[in-house]
Parts: C-alpha cells; sequence; structure tokens
C-alpha cells in the first residue's frame, strides 16, 4: 500500500516541473462558515490542475528505454494535459487519446503541451480502448490517470504542502473520482500531521467511492451524470481503494447545483476560476455535508481550474439561480398596447433589474389576442425573488417560474 | 503636486486595511509576447480592486470630528466598494449614492462591507450631485474617486509594492480612467526605480487622457462607450492629469474586443478573473498598443476583478469570437427530412462542436418550405472558423456570420 516515503520520494521529481501552490485564508468563506477556512489554491498549478504532479512523478521514474518508448494514455481533460507537459519537459514523447467530442479548448491545449493527440471514440471508454492498443503496438508505457501508486504519490506532494504551510489544520477536505488525489494527500497529512481529519467529497451522481465504502467493497456504477466531469468517475481504483478505506475518515457528497453556487462564489468573490471538480471540497464545507466545529481550521482542496468557456457560462448561470440572484419567469400579456410597459414597471417597483425579455406571439399555447412574454431577472436573493414573484401575481400575471 | 513623500507617507496607512498582492511571472503572456511579463494581481485585493488603498488613505487622514461626521461619495462600481470597507473599518460611517440601475450584486457588495446606500438617480452624473447634497446638509467629507491627492498616493503604493516585487521592471502598464491610480503609481516607480517607463491605457471609447495629451489640455468627452466600465470617465482629473503629464511616458487605448480577449485569456490561461478595466493594461501589452523589446520586463497592472457575473458571460462571448473559438451562424435550410441532419454532418466533418441549434420555421423572411438555422460552433481560431464557413458554402449553404 502506498506510504509516506513514496510522497516523499516524489517530492523532488514533482518539483522540477509543477509549481508550490498557495494555501491562503479567507475571509469570506471563513465569515461565512464560522470556521478558519485556507484553500489549497491547486487552480494555479501549471497545465490549470494537480494531475501534472502524479504524470510527473510516473514518468520521472522510467527507465532509459521506456523513456525512448514513450507514453500513452487516454483522457478528456485535466490528466491528459498533465500528461503532455511533464512528458515533454522529460523529453519523453507522448501520445494522448482524447474521445472525438472532447472540447476544442482542451485538445488545443494537449498538443500546445507537445503530446501527439489522436482523437478516437464517442467517449472515455473507446478512447481508452484506442490508449492500450497503442501501448501494445508501440510498446510505449500506459500512465494511468488515478490507479497506480507513483501517480497517487505524485499527487500526495499537495499534501506534504498543506503540512508545511497549514500545521495547524484540523481537516483537510479533498475531491475524489478515482481516487489518486484523495489517498495521496491522505497518505501525507496523516503521516505528518497529528489528529488531522481527510474528508473526501465527489459528487452525487458520482459517487462510486462513497457507495463502495457503504457496502465494504469495491463498487462500479452503472453511470456517471454531473457538472463536474473531472470526478465523473465510474469505480474507485483497486490501488486507491485500500488507501482511502485506510487513511480517509468520511466520504461525503454534493449535489450539482451546490457545486454551481461553490464554483460561482469562488469566482465572485475570490476572482478565482475552479472548476466543478475542484470545488466539491468548497461546496462541501458550505453545505455542511460533514461536521465541523467554529474553531476548526479546514483546509479544502481546489484541484484545478480547467473549466471550458462555454460549460462556466452554463455552471455561473446555475449558480445565480440557485442563490436566488437569477430568476427567469414566464407570463402571458393581453397584446394590446402599453402591456409589455405595464409588466416592466410591475418588475422595477419590485426593486429587480431585467437582463432580457423574449416576447413571442406566436406560440401556440395561449389566446389569439396574447402573447407570451420570458423575462430574465437579476434578485438580490431567494427572499427578493419570491416577493417578486408574489408581485406579479398580486397585480394578477400568471408566473410560471422556469429557473 | 502629488510627490513620492505624499506615496511613502500613505504606506502604513494603506496596509492596515489593504493587503500587498501577488506579482507573478506569467509564463503564458511572456511566451505569447516574447518579452518578460509579471502580472500585478490586484484583482485579489480587498473588495476586489485597487481603490480600498485610496479610500483608506483618505479617510485615516480625517480629523476626529470629521470622523464623526462621517464620509459620502457616489459610485456604482469599486470606489463605492472601497470607500464602504475603509470607513467600516475605521469606525467612520459612510453614505454612498450609487445610481438606480447599478448592478444588485454590486449594491449588495456595497451594504455588506457596511455602508448605508442611497440609490438615486439614472446614472453617475445624478447620484453624484446627491451625494453632494448629502455632504453639504449633513456636513460630511465627500471622498473623490481620484481627483484628490491622499486618494492618488494611496492608490500609489501598488507602485511602491511593484519596485519591491520587481525591481529588474522595466516598463509598468497601468489603467487610466480618471488617473487616479496611475498618477499614483507613476509616481511611486519613477521616485524608486531608475530608467522605469510607464504607460497608461484607456478603453477607446473612454480615451479622455489620450485626448489630452494629444490636445494639451484637458478635455471633456461628451459620452463614454465601453465594456470597461471602472475606466469610463469622461475627463481626467484636475490634480492627477499634471502628474500624468509629467510622469507618465506614454498614453495608448484598445478597442472593446482586445480588452475581451484579454479578459478571457485571463481567465482561461491564469485562472484569475480580471474586469474590463483591470485587464486593459494586459491587452495593450498582447496587442503591441506600445512597442517593446523581446529581453523588457513588462508589469501590468490588474487592478481588479469586479465584473458581475452576467456582464462576464458576455464579455467572455465576445473574447471567443474574436479569437475565432466561437461562431454564430445563420443558414436556410429545405425543410425536408434528413435537412438538418445532413447539415450537422457537414458541421461534424469540419471539426467544429455544436454548442447550441435554434431551428424556425416560422420566420418571415425566408421561402415557405425553408427553415432558418442558427447554429453555435466551437472553433480552434480564426483560421478554423473560416474554414468551417468555406466548408458550409462549399456544400451548398449560403452563410450569414453572425458573431
Amino acid at each position: 500500500m502506498l506510504s509516506l516515503a513514496d510522497v516523499l520520494a516524489a517530492r523532488d521529481r514533482v518539483n522540477e516541473v509543477a509549481r508550490t501552490t498557495p494555501l491562503e485564508y479567507s475571509h469570506t468563506f471563513s465569515a461565512a462558515t464560522g470556521a478558519t477556512v485556507h484553500l489549497k489554491l491547486e487552480t494555479f498549478q501549471r497545465t490549470g490542475s494537480f494531475k501534472i504532479r502524479g504524470a510527473r512523478n510516473r514518468i520521472g521514474t522510467l527507465s532509459a528505454e521506456e523513456r525512448e518508448r514513450g507514453v500513452v494514455t487516454a483522457s478528456a481533460g485535466n490528466h491528459a494535459q498533465g500528461v503532455a507537459l511533464a512528458a515533454t519537459r522529460a523529453g519523453v514523447p507522448s501520445t494522448i487519446v482524447m474521445p472525438k467530442y472532447a472540447p476544442i479548448s482542451k485538445v488545443s491545449a494537449t498538443r500546445r503541451y507537445g503530446s501527439d493527440v489522436v482523437l478516437h471514440g464517442v467517449d472515455y471508454s473507446e478512447a481508452a480502448a484506442r490508449a492500450h492498443e497503442i501501448e501494445a503496438a508501440e510498446d510505449r508505457t500506459y500512465v494511468h490517470a488515478f490507479d497506480d501508486e507513483l501517480v497517487m504519490a505524485g499527487q500526495g506532494t499537495i499534501g506534504l504542502e498543506i503540512a508545511e504551510q497549514c500545521p495547524e489544520a484540523d481537516t483537510v477536505v479533498v475531491p475524489i473520482g478515482g481516487g489518486g488525489l484523495v489517498s495521496g494527500v491522505a497518505t501525507a497529512v496523516k503521516g505528518t500531521l497529528d489528529d488531522v481529519r481527510v474528508v473526501g467529497v465527489q459528487a452525487e451522481g458520482a459517487s462510486a467511492t462513497a457507495d463502495s465504502l457503504r457496502k465494504g467493497s469495491r463498487q462500479e456504477l452503472a453511470s456517471v451524470d454531473t457538472i463536474a466531469d473531472g470526478i465523473a468517475v465510474r469505480a474507485t481504483g483497486e490501488k486507491t481503494f485500500p488507501v482511502i478505506r485506510e487513511h480517509v475518515d468520511e466520504v461525503v457528497t454534493v449535489s450539482d447545483e451546490e457545486i454551481a453556487v461553490a464554483v460561482t462564489k469562488l469566482l465572485e468573490r475570490s476572482k478565482t476560476l475552479v472548476e466543478g471538480a475542484g470545488a466539491v471540497s468548497l461546496a462541501a464545507v458550505l453545505e455542511r455535508a460533514f461536521e465541523y466545529e467554529d474553531d476548526e481550521t479546514i483546509v479544502p482542496v481546489l484541484s484545478g481550474g480547467n473549466i471550458d468557456m462555454n460549460t462556466l457560462t452554463t455552471v455561473v448561470l446555475r449558480g445565480l439561480v440557485e442563490m436566488g440572484r437569477y430568476l427567469k419567469v414566464r407570463t402571458e400579456l393581453k397584446d394590446r398596447p402599453g402591456a409589455l410597459e405595464r409588466l416592466v414597471e410591475v418588475i422595477a417597483d419590485a426593486n429587480a433589474n431585467i437582463f432580457a425579455i423574449r416576447h413571442d406571439r406566436t406560440s401556440r399555447d395561449i389566446a389569439v389576442n396574447a402573447a407570451e412574454v420570458e423575462v430574465d431577472l437579476e434578485a438580490h436573493g431567494d427572499e427578493h425573488a419570491a416577493e417578486i414573484v408574489a408581485s406579479l401575481e398580486g397585480h394578477g400575471y400568471e408566473v410560471d417560474v422556469l429557473a
């Protein structure tokens, strides 16, 4: 099983390419929770996520022959970029198989880091199958995204940094997909700090580890569904699971809505871009998905920031809706002069700002002399959103709240 | 005129509330430009912008009587939050007049920092008039957003930090609205570093300072129009203009498209949220709005990150469009079975990803047996976007590029 010595051995190798990321006290999130919250900002890591650490450690231990033959892997996301840069910096050729419909921004980034990118298959499984064919045909080393002790040890160097940057940490909170990050970090902090607790966090729609711990053995999910694509993994690793069982105190889950709120708050309040998978740790703290005390020092690991700009827009909108800050309503207007003006007035009197109005006189569901209107509104929060709807209804409008 | 001594005198006062913000080498932007680029990350300042510095210095020099009577100002943005927090921390009551249609997020933030917010008027001028009424009626001190030497000196502490964090700086690049930030920073770096150059940057749609320098005297613009609302100011200050004339080597402008690209790149590559006004400095570097050498060390000041989430979505979309990464096209389909499927196939063959499709059979501009389709696409860049359009045209589609 992975040991502290493995993580310590990884450190120098990892530091050749990866940077020591900042750990920062957050006034905002401490005030919001009552605890003392320090954010481990791995989102500022090279390639935008922690994956470079494990990839670097794996590639840094290859033999001369293995280096020459090169590496291969499959990934639609952060692991692709991590392997690409780690390999290129070590002078090792790399081939990365990405699913055909991977976001173009991620494909471009992986190429920019120097990998030969092969687009193949409609999903991760098909891409992985192709990568294993290349592994066999070209005698390359396959770099697994998590189920490899050298990879796990590399990710664990984040735990060593936390132990140095925040030795007073009581609880370290870590996202879990396949378990590579959490097994490394838990091994590192349990080995270096006294009385530290490690809490793992999964998305509700991809909670294989939580499920496996509950049932006492590794479970494979039939499918996964979450906006946190970086941790949308169907099964915990064979090598990561025993480490999690040994060192992780608790594994909890958060919903997509909670994740969206955490991403939005990090952006708005901390000016920091964190992807869904990287923000589940903070979401668990904000939602009290696990218990903690007021005098506790909590370190959520924000593990990456590679969210493509189109997804970001969707996630932020969902976050604002969830906080009662964005409200989309549909109503019907009598189609006569001044009807729209009157609606706008009612909204202004309710102290809401209008972002957008869509006015449709051709919808088939409504009376011929009526028009359908959809309005996007900015509100102060849940209470204000409810007041706006009540005010519209009080003025005789039938209101559908769409979001 | 403002002197280095004023800025030095401000430092301790400012440090009581503001933080020393990080200055970080940017591998991405150095590689993109050939120069050595260090970002001064003032976006991570308390309240999300530099304005807290000047406000703190102004409030920190009030007499006991003035403190008791309180302060007042008008602002729709960062200055509101800066004055609010600086006043609250000093135990000084503050009233901030904000225009009625200010983004709710900014109103909420200002209230959260402890100010009494008055919503008045449709724009800044009307809000400012109301603030001056309150100044007179309640005998409060008016804290000007830029045209005040104590405010300018406070902003200048950023320059002192740059001189310490990056003494090798050849060129410091600073956004200009009313000129408070640039006059302080220029005074500080010219006073502490040898042979340093200061370049000021304005938005094309709000270039009063550039215009004034060209004409040799302060000019007032009839109106301003830019997505960088934080520097949408109609005239340089009376007190800031002479300092700019003395210490700023060059003032250049950037377009809204260039600003949108800079905001998007900072988010995507540096995982850092910077508002339009804060990103003009980097935009000027990326667009070579001024000349520089390959061996030059350049420090763009990224002065703030308070962009409301709805505006952010718009700006990022514009940035992606400008980079050829987001393409919106309209075309017509014969309305028969399989027509849409064929279009989708042509797009897939061009290696583009589809974000959204809108299909409308009721548009009045087209033939009865046809349907209008709008498609939002993800592309690799300008060249690829052009290829996609050419491929569609090659397959017989008439294409309107909407964005």
